[in-house]
């Protein structure tokens, strides 16, 4: 490709806290803070009156080495071999996660949100505001490994309780 | 804040490539091509069972100098001063950008999409899958203001017809 552009370097703005430090079945029921720097504060005004977040964080704990280009979606074989950009792998070219979650509360510059699903420490790069205009879309298309990977996760979960 | 990890380096996946160089009003039915880096055509795989992507890009066009860490939304002088994170401004920490596009076509490595909000030429650092589980968020509260300037986009919108 010509003009490829160069590196981007960025900074974390926070870092995340919260008790998990393993793969979880359970994201959605954690909470974590995070922990915006000082210097930042006064970009947090007013984000307390959404109720809902997008995170965008680094993914910290990959092992080194190269990264795949497909996967089996959750290391699952009966999953088809598909490209990691069209997953939510942590294997993928830029390791950026993104995950909305529920803003719970703000204390100065500590955001208690409920369902990152980041370990302990991961760094965070930046935080936006959920708007239903943009994020919330309808009538959205996604393939049938997916929907079989979803009743698998719902399976699972009435078998665990 | 402890622990601040250090900088975080990445490398374009791709560039955008449309008619737009200045700002635009009706993003929404703006069609750009995202081309994606030829070495990474294997990550693609199965992206196009998918209708809507997330794409995440470099706002790469910003003034030179220091940021602002508060903003009039859409510089508009009767919103409030606000937190640059509660907001979706390209004034931020990171200037990372973010939108749920629709994916028209894949062609190889080329990504045919509508409502990409970056200019001509835009790095893109992240192309991930829209998933109704966990993407797709009801009962979310905004802040009055922004339900105040989304009211003035629709008349401004319908004055323009």
């Amino acid at each position: 490709m010509p003009d490829t552009p160069g590196g981007i370097s960025l900074q974390p703005i926070g870092i995340v806290h919260n008790d998990v430090t393993a793969e979880e079945d359970r994201w959605e029921e954690v909470v974590s803070r995070i922990e915006v720097r000082e210097d930042l504060l006064p970009a947090l005004e007013g984000l307390e009156e959404f109720s809902h977040l997008l995170v965008l964080f680094y993914f910290d704990r990959l092992p080194p080495g190269p990264r795949p280009l497909q996967v089996h979606p959750e290391r699952r074989p009966e999953m088809p071999l598909v490209g990691v950009l069209a997953t939510r792998s942590p294997q993928r070219p830029n390791p950026i996660g993104l995950t909305a979650v529920e803003l719970l509360r703000r204390e100065g510059n500590v955001l208690w949100v409920r369902g990152l699903d980041a370990f302990d420490g991961t760094p965070v790069l930046d935080i936006k505001p959920y708007l239903p205009r943009g994020d919330h879309l309808e009538e959205v298309r996604i393939p049938d490994w997916l929907r079989r990977l979803w009743a698998l996760h719902d399976r699972e979960r009435e078998d665990g309780r």
